[in-house]
């Protein structure tokens, strides 16, 4: 019954014995039937999909080979949920106490089940559209206020990727806020102290490359050593608590800093901040952490917000997004993205941070946490973990143990204890093999353990019987339950007089004073506030969300069910490997199938987010040509379309980047100032960074000829991957000529955007490369040659791998390919309607764009004075999510289906277009006022329909119901306009 | 930090240590926080929670017994789950292929998490007021439409609770459309076809008994049994396809019954009647069956939705809920439970039926599972499902099995196999135990298969080869593989060309062309249809629901996790007990529990509502009676403010109803006329059925009394606990002297009310009364003398047990308690503030209600014209759900608020309430009009607001936002007041 003469089908894409499952993903993911595909090629006048395709893409990249991602057909939905069960049946449930950033954490079943579960919050966009996102906008602004309170800073941002790219971010911040004489100093000099987790060292190196700082790992408490950098210094970074544990003062460093004119920064956790005074109050001018234990599983390493801080003198550099308090066109507080303009990438090459996806997902989660917990409650359960390391560390000496080493800090410890053993990494290797407890290596002589939120007495009974095995003496009176109570009793420790940190350390102001912390700690009231929020948001739950160069396509329920399967969530990153087998199978297949599809040798999963894997990839690069004694060769070609990363990310990894023009007619790279430029450069020439097809929509006949070109003068070329759901089963990033390519997981593959992220940007690459992927400190992985970590955890979010995993895995070869088809002929049947009432900006010859195209909008300003943003915000009006405004081509409109969406859906999204054409028509005929017309006043509100007087030019019916739809299916704006083009220096980024 | 004087909290509720874990659920499951709590108690002028108490619970009954149930405080919600993780671990994985009217099914994962997960869903109540609950109303309109159209009928309900159940309602319907001579012959006979499964069969028995109808199983095909009966054949039903899979037609059978003017029922499978003739096109009167295996998780039995639809002329005397097509305010389409004054157990004793609460949740469940796969899904899978079956058939002939017995029945069959061997019972254990396949036992010699969506071609393969160690002759040279491809090879079967059933019962007629089953194919459209449902709903996820006689009160995240692990999901409610080993923990702990909580010595829980609860309960009154030589005992007494279900379940359990007059200023019993009543029917007295604190919302001092008298009568007492929230720890029915007592899982044990059901309505019973506990003709359960069941599967709706369980056992002994004072509380601190505004119709002595209370609305009528249901209309527009409107009082509200509702809610609806009774007041001083006015015109709709001029006495802003809340947080109805007084005779009861 699925037959159909619109080319293969979801059904041709199966064989057909009957013994088949039934339960295919593919016509469940792709959206239009196959009449529906059909009546789409008629009304483009194609026969078959295949003679369509021939129009789009040039002929000369379209690929003969077949994807190898097996099964070719696909596995049905349970066919994958046995499959992963299987696989995530390999993962071992051993208890982990090795701290270093990632610690155990209890997520309410409120808070997983209604945010991390819910579609609602997982498919939204990032709140760029402020009107239909009030809801996260506010979560987000309570984890800000979350940050700043407990930090004791004045900023927060709205989360960055992770800890060792925070402490990235707080150095290149440091650097930027130094006197520009300072800045350029040769001898630059960033000095992080010995105690700072050794993923974040790590991390560090590879963001100093490329900003030619040095990087000096010392005791930062001497702080003569501090000193001896003088005006080479740009910062400091210290951990609180530190890596082995230990907790101290920093005040005298902070002043000595200080002194020296260079901000300190401190990597620090949430929870020890409920007891330890403020780094905002001992000098920090930087903090930032990891967030992961309010409430986000370890899932081997990420997805996890981490936050970042800074005063307020600093606030003009902060990296990543911002929410603020503004106000609406009715005057009503509002939300909105704040110093949105300054989102660092943005800035192009003068960026010092590329950051664009971060983490809004888990931020929520965390923030939700903090909601639900509130100050007594975190506090609570910061003064459990404490009192557990204490007694922990009490029973540890009782068994002859030295505990902390000789230095026992002034400021004593909050959850980690450090033991002193003779051989640290075999007592480690002991305890695991034998009590399936993971212990952290310290050094030689120390291992250390971490409690948490999760530990119960029966865990410490384990830990302490595992330590006995090396125990000097042995306490055999008693079991050790009967030990425990008695170290309770003996240290006086009680629910309600816990252990205390000692005085210097110890916080004494409030936090988290906002109502928003202290309303909702019943299960009920949670429930509605999460809800409340929600249903604010206009998310893939409501309707389309058009956004070009984002593909918001299905994030199906299946590849969603394994994110909170505990065999997935409860794994810390640095177990040992044998008890990551099922993250293993899955990394492996991910990898060779991200291989097979874009045409590459190897693939480095570790990258973050897109951003993150144009800076990997670059560095890459220039590892590579490095390694070939080119290590002169740092231009980096970039079109001047675009997106704002690529420029960023190639200055970042120490390139100078070159514009190559395009041409204004077609959009297609100038392959003539290509040639210049690449000749004119060509023994500095590192690179090309092209998006394909091109940011405009196009796939450009000549990118085989511009690969070439830089090859030939001895350049490599990156390609940004983004828009990869255009290209797979089609062509590839390989074949066309790419050395290497960085893919958006949360893109192309099904892993939801979450409202501003979580994000995975892995990267693939030809063989010559394969060498340079980036290494990990802890745990081996990367090439041979590796390049430092880009992220904190050696596969960066590998919890949720399991959603593309998936994708790849139920949609199977053919499904994949079917489904470009698809998105390129749900573009190509839009642009084609709307092509009778707005010109199309960008097009091949034959007439056709991609997988998106660009309505032109510019005209109207003239005709009568509407530009992009007031048919944006009529959409909302409409039910709609507007398509990307004003990127790559200002004042335009950028539209992108994605193959999820079938034609009732594109259909309403045109008829709700057209339908502006005509309100715009009646400006230009002058039946409608030039201002406080239908599109200025858009979006309406309730509030706006029902208050007072009417008095515009328009109904009420019309400003909320323009087409019939509306009067069934409204999704109404919570606040009216909200203006966003202005940086409002007063904005309010916290609750007060 | 939960430190209080408000007497016992949660935190005291635990011991102290500092090991003891922090994710309590006491303090989320209750509202109110201790300082909360000391306000209320403040208000009402008492110094501790338990001084208050003394002034609601009369002494007499205040229990001095501490509850056992352990541990006494509560697991952690940590704890809770690692527990039933152990639990569930002890069900084994069996493939089933037991049939009898339950088979496997995929659930659709966009269906399972977005409906079933979903508390926005689940925790609706139902649907009586229209205005809010258009989203759930159009769903089980779907399901209506899918029943008539599949069926062939013209009327269908939306769903009643199993098939058994539904069995019982078609022999009473049946009963109850004969002339009135003929229903009252003493040889009245109900005539049962020997095919139909035996649960079914014995549950008429069940149902019968009351009725005074006589069962008659026999042949049906054989027509002379079914003549013979002659005129006091009452119906007869048959089963299609019949229990051992063989395929009938029944249209001679048909025109027999109709010539003796008596209705046939067809008890059916909606999947096969994708394929089989209809049963309306073949003269069936009344179709009914289990929708189960669309989408439904067999769930160890249940709760699964049984349909149940008529010929239109016996549309009057239907049980159940019925949803149509009416019209609102506005004119515009709105549904609305329709013949809603029908509901059955509303006309009390002259009801034929008592259903209640039913099935809606898992109603919309299967409704979407035929929106999700539309007609050509469906049909496709039952093709699926017969070539299976097909093609099993005939590779068990291969292996020498006389297939399908001797008679082969010309309709062939559907999904079942019956294949006939020795040992019918030795083959199935031995299989069970070889293989972990369950087969049926048909008979002696006879065992069989049914096949379903999840059968794979790998599980075809593991039957033939457990099948095969009994073969006559073994196909040595294929691999079972090999075979079954020869086989489809052989009988020419594939997906385009499957099996197909004889034309005799072929079906030709076209079903589900409404266009809601054919637009929502893609898992996007799909999630947004149910995202848009859900939006029109109110839930508990918007604002309290003060259903008084309802206590809807939280159902926990982690309660509800439970529910779809497959541990619990995929049991068939057949398999040996031994598979089945974690439910049995669960029952039996369950059942220890509520044993301990009610005073009772034995617990059943297999009937699935209350009102099954409360026909169960007399009925094992009644065999008690009979055991003892009483069987004339018969009567039945019931104050007249009793529950509807109350008299209906006395009438159907075959007793005569007495009313017991109530005092109508205090609302309590007259004892007087009690005493009178019970000694005038001394000889026949059976029972007295008091609900406690009584319908009125008041603890009666003189319960005791009152059981005392009844018992020295000779009668039993049955109490009806849907009130027991106000109960649990300080007084229970066992000791205030109950002999039988119902609970409402679904009420005061966190079952969600999911729309109108699931329910389970437990009885608790004392001692004497333990051997008559119903049993099951299959699985061995209940007393030593067991009545009949009341379910069709041994323990009701198991699957949703694991929610009870789990409230019990993190609230423990003490959190439970706790609970039930605060629940008080809450009651009484709205009593009190609402008494400044509205009377407040029964109160103690003390002027003190129980957990609910009723609000006398009824002067208003005089004094404006202002009824309860203006109230309850403009109650929408402040964001609520009305209290229970007009029950047990005509034109009032009794309003429970439960103790999950925190402060700050009691007091915004409680400010909703005064600042109606100050709408109320203009009204009445004449500065609102009496019609037209702001209540009469309740509630407004957005479109209401916006559309055209404004006439009205009052402000668009004081319709939509008469308090400042509703600015921020507003919930629209979506369709403007729909008038359901009215009995709606053309109204339209399916999608057309
Ligand atoms: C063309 C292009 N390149 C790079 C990026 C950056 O990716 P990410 O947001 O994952 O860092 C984007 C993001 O939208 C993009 O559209
Ligand atoms: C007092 C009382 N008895 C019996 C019932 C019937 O219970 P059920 O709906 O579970 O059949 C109800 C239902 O609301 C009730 O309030
Ligand atoms: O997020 C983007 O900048 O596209």
């Amino acid at each position: 019954f699925y037959s159909s003469t619109a080319g293969e089908t979801d059904q041709d894409a199966r064989s057909t014995t009957i013994f088949d499952p039934q339960d295919t993903f593919q016509r469940r993911h792709i959206g239009p039937s196959p009449s529906e595909t059909e009546k789409m090629l008629d009304f483009l006048r194609y026969d078959s999909l295949d003679s369509f395709v021939k129009d789009v893409v040039p002929s000369n990249i379209l690929s003969s080979r077949n994807l190898q991602v097996s099964p070719n057909h696909g596995l049905s939905e349970t066919e994958l949920l046995e499959r992963l069960g299987e696989i995530a049946a390999k993962n071992k449930k051993a208890r982990s106490y090795i701290g270093c950033g990632y610690a155990g954490t209890k997520t309410p079943a409120v808070i997983a089940r209604n945010i991390l579960e819910c579609p609602e919050w997982y498919t939204s966009y990032t709140p760029y559209q402020p009107e239909i996102s009030q809801g996260r906008l506010e979560s987000l602004v309570n984890f800000q206020t979350m940050v700043t309170d407990l930090t004791g800073l004045a900023i927060s941002n709205a989360s960055v990727l992770d800890e060792a790219t925070a402490a990235g971010e707080a150095m290149t911040m440091s650097l930027a806020a130094l006197p520009a004489s300072r800045q350029k100093r040769p001898g630059r000099t960033f000095f992080v102290d010995s105690k700072v987790h050794p993923q974040t060292i790590a991390g560090l190196a590879s963001r100093a490359e490329g900003f030619g700082i040095h990087i000096s790992v010392g005791d930062a408490l001497d702080l003569s050593k501090v000193k001896e950098v003088g005006q080479d210094l740009i910062g400091v970074l210290v951990q609180y608590p530190a890596t082995d544990g230990s907790v101290h003062d920093y005040s005298e460093l902070a002043g000595t800093v200080h002194e020296l004119g260079a901000p300190l920064s401190v990597a620090t956790d949430l929870l020890a901040l409920t007891l330890l005074k403020a780094p905002g109050e001992f000098g920090a001018d930087i903090a930032f952490g990891n967030a992961q234990r309010f409430g986000v599983p370890m899932g081997y390493g990420g997805p996890h917000a981490a936050f970042f801080a800074t005063a307020d003198k600093l606030k003009r550099k902060m990296p990543g997004r911002l929410i603020g308090v503004s106000k609406d066109r009715l005057g009503d507080p509002a939300y909105r993205l704040a110093l949105q303009t300054r989102e660092q990438h943005i800035r192009r090459e003068k960026a010092t941070s590329n950051i664009c996806t971060a983490q809004a997902l888990l931020a929520n989660m965390s923030a939700m946490y903090a909601v639900y917990h509130g100050p007594a409650g975190l506090k609570a359960i910061a003064d459990r973990v404490h009192s557990m390391a204490r007694i922990l560390a009490e029973g540890v000496e009782r068994l002859g143990f030295d505990v902390n080493g000789g230095s026992k800090a002034a400021g004593g410890y909050f959850d980690t204890v450090a033991i002193k053993v003779n051989d640290a990494k075999d007592v480690a290797a002991t305890i695991t093999e034998w009590y399936g407890i993971n212990l952290r290596v310290l050094d030689e002589h120390r291992v250390s353990v971490t409690m948490d939120e999760t530990v119960s007495m029966r865990d410490l009974e384990d830990i302490l019987a595992a330590l006995s095995a090396f125990a000097e003496r042995i306490p055999g009176r008693l079991t050790w339950n009967q030990m425990l109570l008695e170290i309770a009793e003996d240290l006086e420790i009680t629910t309600t007089k816990p252990a205390e940190v000692p005085e210097v350390v110890r916080r004494t102001s409030p936090y988290l004073q906002h109502p928003v912390f202290n309303k909702y700690h019943s299960e009920t009231e949670m429930l509605r506030y999460i809800h409340h929020l929600q249903s604010k948001d206009l998310s893939l739950a409501n309707s389309m969300i058009p956004l070009g160069s984002c593909t918001m396509k299905l994030n199906a329920t299946t590849e969603m069910l394994p994110i909170t399967w505990p065999e997935f969530g409860t794994l810390h990153p640095f177990v040992p490997l044998d008890q990551a087998q099922g993250y293993k199978v899955l990394l492996d297949e991910l990898e060779a199938d991200l291989a097979d599809i874009t045409g590459f040798d190897a693939v480095s999963l570790q990258p973050n987010s897109g951003a993150q894997g144009e800076f990997t990839g670059l560095r890459v690069i220039r590892a590579y040509f490095k390694s070939l004694g080119q290590g002169q060769r740092d231009v980096c070609l970039i079109p001047a379309s675009a997106h704002g990363t690529n420029p960023a990310s190639a200055s970042m990894a120490g390139m100078r980047v070159v514009t190559i023009k395009c041409d204004p007619k077609s959009g297609d790279l100038d392959m003539a100032d290509l040639k210049i430029k690449a000749e004119k450069y060509k023994d500095h020439l590192a690179a090309i960074m092209i998006t394909y097809p091109s940011t405009y929509g196009v796939f450009e006949p000549q990118v085989k000829e511009a690969c070439e070109t830089v090859h030939s003068f001895g350049g490599q070329v990156y390609m940004d991957g983004a828009n990869m759901n255009a290209q797979i089963g089609l062509c590839s990033p390989g074949e066309i000529g790419a050395d290497v390519c960085h893919l958006n997981l949360h893109k192309t593959f099904c892993i939801p955007h979450g409202g501003g992220g979580p994000g995975v940007g892995p990267i693939g690459v030809k063989k010559h490369l394969a060498d340079f992927l980036p290494g990990h400190p802890i745990v081996p992985t990367g090439g041979a040659q590796a390049i430092a970590p880009v992220s904190a955890a050696p596969w960066g979010s590998a919890s949720i791998l399991p959603i593309s995993w998936s994708y790849i895995k139920m949609m199977g070869a053919r499904g994949l390919t079917h489904a470009t088809k698809i998105t390129l002929l749900n573009a190509n049947y839009m642009a084609a309607r709307l092509s009778a009432h707005y010109p199309i900006l960008y097009t091949n010859a034959k007439g056709r764009c991609a997988h998106e195209f660009i309505l032109d909008t510019r005209g109207f300003k003239e005709t009568c004075g509407i530009e992009a943003i007031d048919i944006a915000k009529r959409l909302q009006d409409y039910g709609f999510h507007a398509p990307t405004m004003s990127w790559p081509v200002p004042n335009t409109l950028m539209i992108e289906p994605t193959e999820s969406e079938n034609l009732q859906e594109l259909d309403r999204f045109c008829d709700a277009l057209i339908n502006i054409r005509q309100e715009i028509k009646e400006i230009e005929e002058g039946k409608a006022p030039r201002e406080r017309n239908v599109l200025k006043m858009a979006p309406h509100t309730v509030k706006d329909l029902i208050t007072g007087e009417w008095d515009r030019s328009y109904s009420r019916e019309k400003a909320a119901h323009p087409l019939s739809y509306l009067k069934e299916r409204k999704f109404w704006p919570t606040v009216t306009r909200v203006d966003d083009g202005t940086f409002h220096s007063q904005l309010q980024l916290s609750m007060g």
